[in-house]
């Protein structure tokens, strides 16, 4: 998924493979290999021998052991070395990917490994879950997931935080209740010089379909377009390390603010797509062995199937990556929104 | 190569690595794995117990090894088992990756495997030395490359074939003598009812630059296309095994004449785009650091430079694949063009 959306955006990507499945895990089984730490490495060692590694940009996504995870760490901080005469020659966007919905999905050691690593990273995109772990935070209100941002930035130096889908509707807070219905809300960050954080935050409509990739659809979307907006903005931030705006930028005009608007737009117009085909397949769909199943073998065959129905329709979507027919609003999210008594 | 190509011309492709290298074996040095036989079957069977399997076309590439070509062999004729009550509804092209310029460059158990599965193939695309190697006759002629082409459709039932490179100008004929000068000839045959083949050929304009991957692109290409070209043809042609046009169909009409001549377009486009950026890549090249180095490094050093600025642009030539700007004619090749006395 990360590699074919960069790719069809434009950029060369040298693709190392941390698993090899037959299929997403969202199958509830699959078949393969994970990679080990010593592979990992050794792929990397390769590039390096031919002088392979002049990259503009890492995206780490999933990494199967702790290991594994600092095998990638240890690749993320090479490349920041080489490029640490030329600021803003290279950019490590890292997905700390652990787990989901109040659950971890990694080995529990797994957990200390991404903390450690992260501290080299220009930016990270958790999700809510992860947000919490990596923060100590318990988010459940408009205040805490700003007390969260706020601890990630300056535990780990991290200068941009994308916290990828927040479950606002969970919250008690009035002012969580403004926001719209059926909505998702996701929410960045890039520090100013003091390191406070300039939060910004973008709703958008739900799709009630539950869709794989996603994630790594978001953070290799962010990837290419971070750049690019980089690249239009004020020239000098370009060559500024981390690519972090100066402090009068303003957080609804930062290049992360502007990226995740389009990102988004994106995804919401392949998801819809998406959503269509599914609708459709599971229509057409020949159900009649089923009949013959045992309630439990029924109700496997179904989820496989609306697994596959609900895979990411991708290669004939891609004019929406290009061009998105959709518009979404960054706003600003200052302190006098917060609640009264928050940080 | 071959999944991105697919990918961008439309197709949701699963893709089973059989090698995970850091850089494609051109550059004379890599580090990766290769997937054992045990690993290609397991993920064919993850595929398999969710139902994943419902594939219009497998394309098969190199493979490392004799048990991994037969691994694939069997995923090939299970998937054509499985398409038996439905005639065209699957396709299998099956490129015989075993060696190029007279030399093999896998074990020698591998051309055996080989042997043992192209039967089941419905298309495959050797050079010119594998086809030597496929039908025992040692090509050094017009009538030679034909009785080539009849003895691997004899020997193999196989009903396509494109013999994707043929260096014509190596032939001492004088029929070889009227190909146009720096030009490539791809020659390919659909067979007749009755076995015999259907000959065409179609001339390009030879670049004179070294690419790595361009016979994983033409096939992956081919496949893309030639679905295409059948689905356009007469109706009745998609229900029928193998897509093998009636007898009426000239040899140049032929869906895989059509598709060639694409493919071949789209290719040169791409590669004339690769010559341009390869060109101004070496000219810009920093090779300062090369005078200290001694003869035997500084040579390695080149070729590295030299591997790199070769790699195919295809992101960013994209537009090409699906529309070429120049195009190309297949040309029928029949018994009496051949020299007197040939077959």
């Amino acid at each position: 998924m990360a590699t074919l959306v960069m790719q069809l955006l434009g950029c060369d990507v040298a693709s190392l493979n941390t698993v090899h499945f037959s299929n997403h895990t969202g199958y509830r089984q699959f078949k393969g290999t994970r990679a080990t730490a010593e592979q990992i490495t050794d792929l990397y060692e390769g590039l390096c021998q031919s002088h392979l590694t002049d990259f503009d940009v890492m995206l780490s996504g999933y990494a199967p052991s702790a290991a594994a995870v600092e095998a990638v760490g240890a690749i993320g901080m090479d490349l920041q070395r080489k490029a640490e005469k030329k600021p803003g020659s290279f950019f490590w966007a890292l997905d700390p990917v652990m787990g989901d919905q109040g659950r971890l999905y990694v080995n529990d050691d797994v957990v200390p490994a991404y903390k450690k690593i992260i501290h080299h990273a220009d930016l990270i995109l958790p999700n809510q879950f992860e947000a919490e772990v990596l923060s100590g935070v318990r988010i459940a209100s408009l205040s805490t997931l700003a007390e969260a941002i706020t601890v990630i930035h300056a535990t780990y130096n991290v200068p941009h935080v994308i916290i990828t889908s927040v479950d606002l509707a969970g919250f008690s807070e009035s002012s969580a209740q403004k926001t719209p219905p059926n909505s998702l809300t996701i929410i960045g960050s890039t520090t100013c010089s003091d390191g406070t954080p300039r939060l910004f935050r973008v709703d958008v409509p739900a799709l009630d379909c539950y869709f794989s990739g996603t994630g790594d659809m978001f953070a290799a979307l962010t990837v290419a377009r971070l750049r690019e907006a980089v690249f239009a903005a004020d020239p000098q931030l370009q060559t500024t390390k981390s690519w972090v705006s100066p402090d009068d930028v303003k957080a609804t005009d930062l290049p992360l603010a502007q990226t995740t608007v389009k990102v988004l737009a994106s995804m919401h117009n392949v998801l819809e797509k998406t959503m269509e085909a599914r609708n459709a397949e599971l229509r057409a769909a020949d159900t009649q062995g089923d009949e013959q199943l045992s309630e439990e073998e029924r109700q496997k065959r179904q989820h496989l199937r609306n697994s596959k129905a609900a895979e990411i329709r991708l290669v004939r979507n891609v004019r929406f990556l290009r061009a998105p027919t959709v518009e979404f609003q960054a706003q600003e999210w200052k302190k006098e929104d917060l609640p009264s008594g928050s940080a």
